[in-house]
């Protein structure tokens, strides 16, 4: 059997490669191919592929056979091609070894940079180019990679033994250091080598290359290379490839230069040369920020022709490689060279303007452009920014989580009261919590932006405020929050109430002082306050998110609780409400008393009409109740019209599209304060003892909240509260469709387990509202209404079959489904999760991104044995992940309806629907 | 079409039914076909069917045509019998009108006696008995059971004349009414009837008997059958049938009389008449309780024919349904007549007794007696009693739920620290608690008996006492407890520290003052201290498991963590350890300190070690990290020993059964002291500040720790106390081995959700015990390890087939595959399960018996998915429902190996494994 071709040429004497050929060639060494194909100046070598890596290393650490006889003709075709002999004393070849395999990876060897040098080729380099010093300091360079990057000789060592020549030859720069100087350095450097490795610093040039190639062979296999593996699901890849490439020098006087440029601009998109250059350097020097780089524009003036070149090069590759390129360039005594192109990284709004641009210029399709644009970052397009500028001189505190994007300044507030007090003064607050609480919904919806101490990315500040579209930043844990006293801390520095700090929630930063926020123009635009004529983003936008429509098969809504935020899911372009939360309803303002007032009766209330329904001493219990149940109806009454008011605001704004209204969720403790002052100021307002109160709230304690009395287990227990909600739902319907508005309410059971909760719950919400119907003189056929359920418990998804008997619709709540699925306390899983991400056992956070393996088979499940009992039946998902891609494309896979996400989400869930379609075919 | 034959006659004149017929005739009717088809005395009637029933409900409350002739034709042919006229002046017929469907049922109307009475016949019967009061009283009796029963007229109204005419007349009781005074009470009813209904009383006995048999009928339907059948779900009958009997009376002189019995003691088993019987008196008198009955056995002096024909039914009725009946008869004037025979009811002492004795008898065969013994209450026959006298004597005070079996006797205790040193002082103590902690364990141990206010059967003073066999009422929600200051309080009632109180764990009351204790004789012989000769009980046991054993396939391990508790197991029967829980063993004496010192400085550990592997100054944080990990590790050198000792004993118990060891399970907070006393103590004794304390407590918090930083998520995150763990398993392994002692430890990871983390933690479990037989000179064929995982969070079932890779055996975790597949925290509850079992949405309590058809779907398909990747692969159980027979029968057809329960529940999980095949068969 012939071994296979294990070295590929790249120059102008013979070109093997191709763009196509990455998993073989690595991307480095397809491209460098595909650029000499085309007819760019790359600079000629060849790249050993990556199966001559997998065969490298199956062998433990033997070259293949043949592979020496390749790459030995290679290396003279190469030296026929330059002109240069590797390991000539007069006219030495130096060539760069680098690592490539078909996708960066972190802990793979890197680079080494001028092998071919010795004391004898030193001297061709010297004379060649004219410059003594070059040659040295070159020779020092690759004496220094090579020993680090290849034999793991600490880069330190080197580093001290420069420093110490420098040190004793009293100059403060390296470029300060003279040719003799050099010389000294590299003496040291030698026997450093000698005494680490034990064997002289190899002066052949083949003895140099070999051992190259084998560190990077080897690097493949190292534990940070497998571990990212792991972790990236990559397990289809052989090994890495090698490229041998001759070394040219931008270091060689003022006709050479380096730099690094952007055929696009990566920050804007704007259509245009975007990068910089220093002249007289090698890439190095552009990294090490001694010199300030130029911006690419000023080169036209330095060296008109090549500028020109450059300019030829960004159009000949973004008309071959269809999108905006990152190369590495360099200028050789007045000739250019490219070392490397690659698919340049971008900001959404490059992502956004470029796509659209391409588009129009007739570069790409449409469906090539919606996959070109991030889904995840792409809500950044809403937020407001904090300025750069004003960041860098602010003092930066601490980094926590980018909780939800944007940038928000302004007074630092620590209790929800003060925030909503000093936002009631017209101050722009940013409110500081250890954590929040549905307490704190007030203070949140006055602020500018939330900062929390504790909580993750799913925790409840960071999932309001992303619903909010207000910028958060959570879980910043070196803070030292004291609301009490009315202050926090981080180190040394301490932000007392109305000190201006300011939170960027793209990045997780925390400032002390003023900067300065720019709003999004693509929600001035949407919400009028600017014209769309003038805002070119949002008309890149709206066709973005057009194409987007028109490729989808999701339906897409929101999860929205108030008219405010309804109205801008529908600006973003919501098909309805998918989830709206009744108990949001409650804390505004004083109605929480009148649902304070019901709690505290609602179980004697309960246990009173047990026992009359037990049938015992009738008469006596009656008259007990008579006090308790009119406290109880009282506050029902109160809540009713307030109820029914949200409703009727949430409708007209809807427009006849379909509102999913989950009744009451939370456990009633959530509603009761949890301070001595809180339960006192409650207990004077009802005119009972704090002790009441206090019992009260102590009764209703829960270990496990989260699997304790609330959804449908409230409901179930304590009817009139759901009663209560369904009129209210039913009457604001009766009003708006009196006034011609049509309405589309469904209702929503949450937490059902077992089909008997919805079967109760469903026929007890029927009831209720034909009541209500009939009282309006109305019939059922004219106010039809769907009840569903969510699924949201395991054992809900397990018995599908039968919850969809009596289910109109299923909505998953994957958030819950999630805890409950993978046993994991969102609010506690800070203690362990990361370090779970970090070991590689979960991908990603499952509260972020459906864990499609586990949690996901509950709802794949769920879907099968729904749709068993009811071929027809509309099933959607309302949880955070409604928003997410990944997830979204998982739901898509799955067959769901629709999707619901907070109105910030929901342009990326249109564009993540439409993304998922366009992966699948 | 003909219509269906709806009456069967039985009597000498001809016997239509049989015993088979349960379906048509209902338990009573077929029965009394059965009986009078056997040759007993029983007064001659007919069985209207069930279908009769079911087409009188179709036809909205019309007779099936036919119904109307076959009841004439029967009644003429029960007049010819008799010799009597139905409403016959001189010589009435009088029947008796009863419900009776194929299972009996809380709602269905119950019984009309008398019916054929009028103004007219009750002149015969007045004669015919010579005896006018007699005649006027079972006209009352008639009426008010008419009235009530048929026309649904409140009894109390009955019996508000009764008393105003009794007080008028001025008598005590009833009986000391004359003939006349009854006649005036006639009257009055009559009055009261007509005001009620607004037509007179029927005097047409034809009426009569057609009103009866329509409310029969249609109690069919009323709600709270319809409530109990859908409770019961009992889908499978069509109505319930109704009997029409000849009325025998009682109440005619010394030479009648009336009784119930059974053919063998239904407390003890004990072959002989068990009963009670009154002369001269009707059934209700009995249960009346004005006069007390006689014990059966004095019936031979009254009425030797009698007593002897008794006995005779005795043997006919035993041979004939091969189990013990229970029987009502009347004498009327010296004749016996049998009313009804049904199995009787037992105790679960009689049920073994009796089980065992027709064996011998060659009544019945082993399967039959297998079947026979109730296992839910098997575990009764091992549990001290309360002396029911003793109870009678002493003050009741209230009643919570029976969680764990058998009596206790002792002084209040109201912290586990007090019942510890009361215990020490040789004082029998009952721990009354609030609720129970881990923290508590000790004291629990010490204690006789536990008592709670709060928490239900499956909360941790229920399981744990269950595991220890101790005798516990759980959630007395009447008591209040007040740990702090020493006393509770129930009502009025006041017990302190050392006052004596009592539990009955069979029936959850709780009395103040001493009452005597018997231990069980089973457990006398099991410990040795009572020869197995002296106990017939025990000799009827080991019979009783010894046949178990033959017919089960299902192998029964037990939970323990002690050698102790292990020893009672083996002694039960275990063949093994299920479930052996490390965590108890942290809390016994002062281990408990070195535990918290390392849950001090674990969290700083772990941060440090974070941060030297991510690279960054090394150096100094090693330094850093010095102090806190002497600390850490000090800890566990301290436990490793400690542990060691523990696995020793259990491994030198087991003999070489098998021995399924869990690593760490608990979240750390659990471990640590929670109010500021404790924690100040914790201080001292580390040389630590309070506040250190106070925050490790508080970070350690969690909203939900149910699904918190818990289980394998410890032992990824903390993964030197598994390596202790395993350390300690295997070095006591080895030790045993050394001397000879056979050993099979088997290591379980807990909490696994996901295949990586048991991957994991295997590893590094396979690791450590390897290392371990490498230190000791040991290969790893001396000591093969199984490494196992619960199952317990619903991922690990849905992936089940991933997880299997990593396992050599799974063992189902029901209670938190309950609390995380349904959603429900076992400790929260209580506020809404009962409530969901009240309105039928859950049949039983999930944490008590397995919900197969939610829950069980998860063990379904982790069995499927786990034998999928390994055929062989062993599974078994350790929740608590591994003790409960309904879940045995569930886990039997699921295929499991074996069940593992505490250890008192051995013997029932044996029995209950036996029935669960014999059922399948």
């Amino acid at each position: 059997m012939n071994s296979p071709k294990f070295v590929y040429y790249f120059g102008s004497e013979r070109t093997d490669g191709d763009r196509e050929m990455k998993d073989l060639l690595g991307g480095k060494g397809a491209n460098l191919a595909e650029m000499t194909r085309i007819g760019l100046p790359v600079p000629p070598g060849f790249t050993i592929t990556t199966e001559a890596c997998e065969e490298f290393n199956r062998l433990d650490g033997e070259w293949p056979e043949g592979l020496e006889e390749e790459i030995s003709s290679n290396l003279s075709l190469l030296e026929k091609e330059t002109g240069r002999g590797f390991g000539d004393r007069e006219n030495p070849l130096l060539v760069s070894v680098r690592s490539g395999a078909a996708i960066s990876m972190p802990g793979m060897m890197d680079t080494v940079l001028n092998l071919g040098l010795n004391r004898d080729t030193i001297k061709g380099l010297a004379t060649k180019t004219g410059n003594e010093r070059l040659a040295w300091d070159s020779f020092r360079r690759f004496m220094q990679m090579f020993g680090d990057v290849v034999m793991k000789i600490p880069s330190e060592r080197f580093e001290n033994i420069l420093e110490a020549v420098k040190k004793e030859k009293d100059v403060e720069y390296d470029k300060d250091l003279s040719a003799q100087d050099l010389q000294e350095v590299v003496d040291r450097y030698k026997k450093l080598y000698e005494g680490e490795i034990g064997d002289p610093f190899p002066s052949d040039p083949w003895d140099q290359l070999r051992l190259s190639i084998n560190a990077v062979f080897g690097s493949w296999s190292n534990p940070r290379a497998i571990r990212y593996r792991e972790l990236n699901e990559i397990t289809d890849l052989l090994g890495t490839a090698v490229n041998v490439q001759t070394m040219v020098f931008g270091n060689m006087g003022e006709n050479s230069g380096t730099g690094v440029c952007f055929t696009r601009d990566p920050a804007t998109g704007k259509n245009d040369l975007y990068g910089e250059y220093l002249m007289d350097a090698q890439g190095e020097d552009v990294v090490a920020g001694i010199r300030t780089p130029q911006p690419i524009s000023t080169l036209s003036e330095i060296n008109q022709e090549v500028y020109e070149e450059l300019q030829e090069t960004r159009k000949i590759l973004e008309q071959h490689y269809r999108d905006m390129q990152d190369l590495e360039f360099t200028i050789m005594e007045g000739k250019l060279y490219i070392l490397q192109t690659r698919t340049g990284k971008r900001t959404v709004f490059a992502a956004l303007n470029m796509a659209v641009d391409m588009v129009e210029e007739g570069l790409i399709d449409i469906k090539t452009a919606l996959m070109r644009i991030p889904a995840p970052s792409f809500n950044q397009l809403f937020a407001p920014v904090l300025d750069q500028g004003g960041k860098e001189s602010a003092r930066y505190l601490t980094k926590g989580l980018n909780a939800s994007p944007g940038g928000a300044c302004g007074m630092a507030a620590f209790t929800a009261e003060r925030a909503e007090e000093m936002a009631g003064e017209g101050k722009a607050v940013i409110l500081c919590r250890k954590e929040t609480s549905p307490e704190d919904i007030g203070g949140m919806a006055a602020a500018k932006g939330v900062l929390t101490a504790r909580g993750g990315m799913t925790s409840h500040a960071a999932v309001v405020a992303r619903g909010m579209g207000a910028p958060c930043v959570a879980g910043a844990g070196e803070l030292e929050i004291k609301s009490d006293e009315g202050y926090l801390k981080c180190g040394e520095v301490k932000i007392e109430e109305g000190d201006v700090i300011a939170i960027d929630g793209f990045t997780g930063e925390v400032f002390a002082g003023e900067v300065r926020v720019r709003p999004s123009e693509i929600v001035q635009v949407l919400r009028g306050e600017m014209s769309s004529e003038d805002s070119m983003l949002f008309d890149k936008y709206s066709k973005v998110v057009g194409w987007a429509d028109d490729v989808r098969r999701l339906g897409v809504r929101t999860n929205a609780d108030t008219p405010r935020d309804t109205e801008m899911a529908v600006l973003f372009g919501a098909e309805g409400i998918g989830l709206c939360r009744t108990e949001h309803m409650f804390f505004e303002g004083d109605r929480i008393n009148s649902f304070r007032k019901m709690i505290l009766v609602a179980e004697e209330v309960k246990r009173l009409k047990g026992l009359i329904e037990s049938g015992n001493g009738e008469e006596e219990l009656r008259k007990k109740l008579e006090g308790p149940m009119s406290t109880y109806r009282e506050a029902l009454d109160e809540l009713l019209p307030l109820q029914r008011e949200d409703f009727e605001g949430i409708f007209r704004v809807l427009e006849g599209r379909p509102c999913t209204i989950r009744l009451l969720d939370p456990p009633l403790h959530e509603f009761l304060p949890k301070g001595s002052e809180g339960q006192r100021e409650l207990a004077d307002l009802m005119g009972v003892s704090v002790e009441n109160v206090a019992r009260t709230v102590d009764s209703l304690n829960e270990f496990n909240p989260m699997m304790g009395h609330r959804g449908c287990r409230l409901g179930l227990t304590y009817p009139e509260v759901s009663d209560m909600q369904v009129r209210a739902v039913v009457e604001a319907a009766v009003e708006c469709k009196k006034d011609g508005v049509e309405v589309k309410p469904e209702i929503m059971i949450p937490l059902v387990g077992h089909r008997m909760e919805l079967s109760i719950a469903r026929e007890r919400a029927l009831k209720v509202a034909h009541q209500v119907l009939e009282e309006k003189g109305l019939s059922r056929v004219d106010l039809p209404l769907n009840v569903g359920t969510m699924i949201e418990v395991p054992r809900a998804a397990l018995t599908a079959d039968e919850v969809a008997e009596e289910a109109d619709f299923f909505s998953f709540g994957t958030n819950d489904l999630t805890q409950m699925g993978c046993g994991f306390s969102r609010d506690d899983s800070g203690g362990f999760l990361q370090d779970y991400i970090d070991m590689g056992i979960y991908e990603r956070d499952p509260f972020a991104s459906i864990d499609a393996g586990g949690v996901g088979k509950l709802v794949e499940m769920a879907v099968d044995l729904g749709r068993k009992t009811k071929p027809a039946l509309k099933i959607g998902v309302c949880g955070e992940h409604g928003g997410e891609p990944l997830s979204v494309r998982f739901f898509n896979r799955a067959g769901l309806d629709y999707v619901s996400c907070s109105p910030f989400r929901v342009p990326v869930a249109r564009l993540a629907a439409a993304q998922a379609i366009l992966e699948e075919s």
